[in-house]
């Protein structure tokens, strides 16, 4: 599927935080798609117009970019194009809190990815968020049961990451066991899977399969990376540098795709 | 002409996108120019006063910044002292449209730079820009054509970069042809570009030598970078470390510059 | 003192610059803290309920983070837990000497860090701060007297960063003589280093103790990173991969602190 990304080379609006911003686009690039990022409310309709896919995550959302991300969504929703939301940090603060609900009642998504805690939330779990970083006790038996939960709910296809990442339509339910533990030692890596996602759902029809792509190639692109570990900074380079020379065949050959 | 630029030390400051503004900082810096980047439209004129040149780059721009870019760049035409845009995706929007029209309307730049549909919409040519990417059907001819427009409409020197890159002052021309395909697959190659360009004309005397040197040093730089190829990510940190050894030996030897 | 951050794992909130803040979160996490950046009004006080340490950079400040900063740091004192300041161009600028001085009547710092000149504007002599670089004429004895002035005046522990490094809580000083020449050379080691002071500040009881040992770890992951010089993009890659690697012993054995 990656090589269907490369050859459609979808275009990724994404609404997201300036702290990983950068490794978003790159990561978006890597795996063949072209990241747009735009922000102004008067410009966001417009650049949905000619974009496969809009990434909405909120990181460092404000009063500003709040009304941009929900008017891009609602112009993706009237052109049927794929939105993602990366739902950073909700349940920390009563703002993101306000912010998730709202778009989960205005806009749809095609695909709603956050940690454990996050996705709690969002399934009206009362799960505590600390920061952006997601709770130890991620029980496989909880993670299943949002997961399902989301994708009943707002009709989306649900993702949770952490040790290991859980998919669901509501219908279908995999798990994928890739990645290892010190991607959570850089920040960022959250973030990229959104916008790969983007990517992935924005060439691809099949939206399930899409996902369970995108989120594998994140998990061995750490794996790869983490093979040559010398420490953080060089783990982060490293995931950009596998992310760039993924395919189908490395995907294949290195899931760990539990149906 | 690099010596000049380690010499002289030039301020450079950017009012710039997010995306890309910290590679846009460490280019500076390893040319030998040293960055500030300051937004707020309380301040930019303080900022030009103690500036060498300033670089606008509409990436992720918005009203607040668009404001604080014209007073910036009225601040530096004042002073007389080099201005340079860099247009990024205009074409894609009205509101990108509309803000480029105003600067090229209300004030002057040294040199502006960008890829062909960006710059042929700054010709006033009907090209249709497709992302920030640079359409596939770059012909030498239409390129030349564009550059030396944009330079005589706008009394300045036009840079058109791909996969040639094309330099024009209105009456010179001349084209670089260092650089590789793999530039593309980063994000920020023009935006650095455009910072060096800010600290090459903050530093020389000599304007159009100075930007025919600050492409030519990009495009090697990504040569050198790319003779380790690995990957994308550590192409990126290839490309700063080339800047940063980058001297005017390498230029006079490696550049592939046709007049 | 590094194994009680890895350890203790702080919540650091940062309201920092656009520039360096991927590398100001990466640099949180390589030492044992958890970055979260948030710098909307109407979240910060929440934000900094959960938060160990609060840190504030102005590096590309507005009205609206201005006030976001204030706030944020208003809810560090009332918790009495660690804020500190990073007064980025200070002196450049009105608007950054009004702002500076406001926060420094309006809140309390546990500590404040910046280049020479920065800390002498703090201090209230008559220095002239060009961009974000340090003055060349940095004389170790003004320095001493800045740092004290600084630290007594505010009731902080004072950090003056440079060639040589100053911490004084007012009583004490100590001079750090870790890090290389070459760090000058890439953006935001001043950013990163504020970041990892919010780390070991909200991990640690004796604060004094905790700024030297944030100090001396930067120097010496400079120092590890530029064995291995290649350029100045692989140096910032380094100082995050030495970041990561750090520990009590290796800041006993490389540590070239004076009392």
């Amino acid at each position: 599927m990656n090589k269907l990304v490369r050859d459609k080379n979808p275009l990724v609006h994404c609404l997201t935080n300036y702290v990983t911003v950068n490794d978003v686009a790159n990561a978006i690039l890597a795996v063949g798609g072209s990241p747009i990022m735009a922000d102004d409310i008067d410009e966001v309709a417009e650049i949905v117009s000619i974009a496969n896919a809009v990434v909405v995550n909120i990181g460092t959302l404000n009063e500003r970019t709040i009304n941009s991300m929900e008017k891009a969504v609602v112009a993706a929703n009237l052109r049927s194009i794929p939105a993602i939301l990366d739902p950073v940090g909700v349940g920390v603060s009563t703002l993101r809190n306000k912010t998730v609900e709202r778009f989960l009642r205005t806009v749809h998504f095609t695909a709603i990815r956050g940690n454990l805690s996050e996705m709690a939330y969002c399934a009206g779990k009362n799960a505590k968020a600390r920061g952006v970083d997601a709770s130890e006790e991620d029980s496989e038996h909880s993670a299943i049961e949002i997961a399902q939960t989301v994708a009943e709910k707002y009709s989306c296809i649900a993702i949770i990451t952490g040790k290991e990442d859980f998919v669901s339509d509501g219908e279908h339910l995999v798990i994928i066991k890739n990645g290892v533990p010190a991607m959570k030692k850089i920040t960022g890596t959250g973030c990229m899977l959104s916008g790969i996602l983007g990517a992935y759902l924005g060439a691809c029809e099949d939206k399930f399969s899409a996902v369970v792509n995108a989120v594998t190639s994140m998990g061995i692109a750490g794996e790869i990376a983490f093979e040559k570990y010398y420490g953080t900074g060089s783990l982060r380079v490293g995931i950009i540098d596998a992310l760039s020379r993924i395919d189908d065949d490395i995907i294949s050959k290195r899931g760990k795709i539990l149906l």
